[in-house]
């Protein structure tokens, strides 16, 4: 069963945003067993959305179309979609009295403007919004007289936030949507995700080998992201299961554990995990990375079990007083080196008391390089219930994605050496 | 002159990898004076990529298409485009000169499958790729057999990693096309970000002052984020910049100091700012922000002299061996509370000798809520020449929304009482 998505604003045409109900809702369609054929983003202007929306029902069955359902005069989905089909809009009581509700448990006035938010199309199942005043619309269009079997199709309307729409699609669409519309396979997507190889090494190993199963009907797919590289498996077909399984052993078998996971999980994911099951922890000693190696860290629940602290040494003295690194260490071979890498590593571990700490010094630039130690030279170090382990790495590139490569990097020295 | 972006990729159908090319190109196209109509997203597959391009084709004079340019199975934008335009492919020598120079300056062998990445439709342009080695390709599509016109129409294939992309097209691709498709109208867009207030409220303070200008043209649009609200307002005609202008004006005298800054300015590139001005200097004390803080800060260039340390004290143990919390303040008033965010912040500012110290401790969830401190109830502190100030806020939500949330709200604190 294949799916359009339509995202509409202004906004995401002007780049102001950055759209992320893409990924979101294809993620959720895809686990659904649905195949997202087209995603399609337009600006909040009449002819623009009614041609976006005439087009998908002459491809598809089901469309889900997010953003302008708001209060704002920029939010126009509703009025357009209605009117395209020929749908007359009503004020829906029940609506209303939810709107109202919201803000009188808020303890505020409901603007005027809020009012269109309970206009319904005729014939529309309304979704309820519990976190916010846009209710979703569900519209069946039959005879769809754009495709040209005129078979029945499904338009879906959702509140552009992304926490109003989330739960929306959750609670009140997959479970609506699965009945009517049936995905028609079985559908498998396994990702691995692999650290400290490239892109087409990592092809050059497991594409031999897969070339079996790839005859079977796996599909196969590369992404290189910063620090990583993920080797997509995906079957639809009858065996999908076991087709992506055998393929996951092969690609493991060829990567060994340069493999860290398999799916969503994140680097510091598995590092929490780990850590947890060992009731070990964790201190963190960054300088370049500026916070970054924590932050990571502390987005998974459960990370105050195992992470004591993060100790962000930006200035020379930082790292003498907080972690105890020499002066003459620093003098003699300046802040962005092996030895001094190795004494905050060691500092923050002594200080907090922790089983392993991470450290990181290096330079993120643009400014600060030199020829010896260009920027985005980074020294990472790690210490624990073993001699101290530091590894100079080289990670060229823009600020930001020096961060995020070598935020990597030091995460994955870690899962490497002390958790493997 | 309207501009459509075609991004291919299985992942993104998948919503295994989140579209910021959308985003980036958009906006570098808006600000170019282009406008873009429409967006749209395929899986890699050949019908589907073709069938993209060829109904742009038929719709506008330019269009991009990022990804499928990279030397694995799975990439096959070059071959597709080459075959729908009827261009055959020749390998081209210069091309493959800088992709084994790319392999020997790393120290590594060419594998063979890169070869694909040299071959160029018969016509088109080269854009080189300093960043990695598959090029861009600029093409002229004369006559467009696609539109009903005939008119000339351009494609451009850019690589999908975003550090190749970006790059070419600032270096390469904005430069070619201005000449010879020049953009057809004046367009101002200036983005005013407001904190502090929600997007009905926005709304009804600014839109009746602005009818006016609305009048002749402006057009408004609105924007809610974490613990952000952007106003959008863009003109397309003469007096444009004048419209804009008045317009922010307005703004401005409506919401005061809630406006923190124009444009793509994040609250932490304005606190960089405003303190290497002031050659004053800030250290962070963070809890259940995990280094978020710090991090933001630390992705500002030229961060290193005005931040001087960030200390995640995420144990009750770190808060009093890093910051001098007190024992009997923690178990008198627990962790989260007032008299906790003030000891942070005051013993980081000590310890540091930083102009000013932002403390934050909170409830990130999804654990650890209690009636009277519920999942989300977070305390910011700022210590300086001044009696220090505790703020409590209530940010209910994901651990992620909570962590942006907070932090948002902490280095707006900094901003509004110090920096103002």
């Amino acid at each position: 069963m294949n799916v359009e998505l339509i995202n509409t604003g202004s906004e995401l045409m002007l780049g102001r945003v950055l759209n992320t109900h893409q990924q979101w809702l294809c993620r959720q369609l895809s686990d659904l067993g649905f195949e997202v054929t087209r995603q399609v983003a337009v600006p909040d202007t009449a002819i623009d959305i009614q041609n976006a929306v005439r087009e998908s029902l002459g491809r598809v069955r089901l469309i889900i179309v997010t953003g302008g359902l708001g209060p704002t005069s920029d939010d126009i989905t509703r009025e357009l979609i209605a009117q395209l089909l020929d749908r007359p809009l009503t004020l829906d009581q029940t609506v209303m009295k939810a709107i109202k509700g919201f803000f009188a448990m808020r303890k505020r006035e409901m603007p005027e403007r809020n009012k269109v938010q309970a206009m319904v199309p005729q014939g529309a199942e309304v979704l309820h919004n519990p976190n916010g005043t846009a209710p979703g619309l569900l519209m069946k269009v039959e005879p769809n007289r754009f495709h040209p079997s005129g078979q029945s199709a499904y338009v879906v309307m959702l509140p552009g936030p992304p926490g109003e729409l989330r739960p929306m699609f959750t609670d009140q669409v997959a479970p609506r949507i699965r009945p009517i519309l049936p995905p028609d396979a079985v559908f498998i997507c396994r990702t691995l995700r692999v650290t400290g190889l490239g892109e087409s090494l990592v092809e050059q190993r497991v594409a031999g080998p897969l070339q079996g199963l790839l005859e079977s009907g796996l599909q196969l797919g590369y992404c290189a992201r910063p620090g990583q590289v993920d080797v997509r498996l995906v079957a639809r077909c009858s065996g999908a299961e076991a087709l992506v399984s055998a393929a996951e052993v092969i690609v493991r078998e060829q990567l060994g554990s340069q493999v860290y996971a398999a799916e969503d999980t994140a680097i510091e994911d598995c590092i929490v995990t780990a850590l947890s099951k060992r009731k070990e922890t964790l201190a963190v000693a960054e300088s370049c990375t500026g916070g970054s190696i924590s932050s990571r860290l502390t987005n998974i629940p459960g990370a105050s079990a195992v992470f004591l602290a993060g100790l962000v040494t930006y200035s020379n003295e930082a790292k003498q007083q907080f972690l105890g690194v020499s002066a003459d260490t620093i003098a003699a071979f300046g802040a962005v080196s092996e030895p001094v890498a190795r004494e905050m590593a060691e500092g923050a571990r002594n200080r907090t008391g922790a089983h392993y700490a991470i450290s990181v010094t290096g330079i993120a630039g643009p400014a600060g390089g030199t020829l010896e130690k260009p920027v985005g030279t980074a020294f990472i170090g790690l210490a624990g219930p073993f001699p101290t382990v530091v590894e100079r790495q080289f990670n060229p590139g823009s600020r930001q994605t020096f961060k995020d490569v070598t935020t990597q990097q030091a995460l994955d020295l870690l899962r490497r050496k002390a958790l493997g």
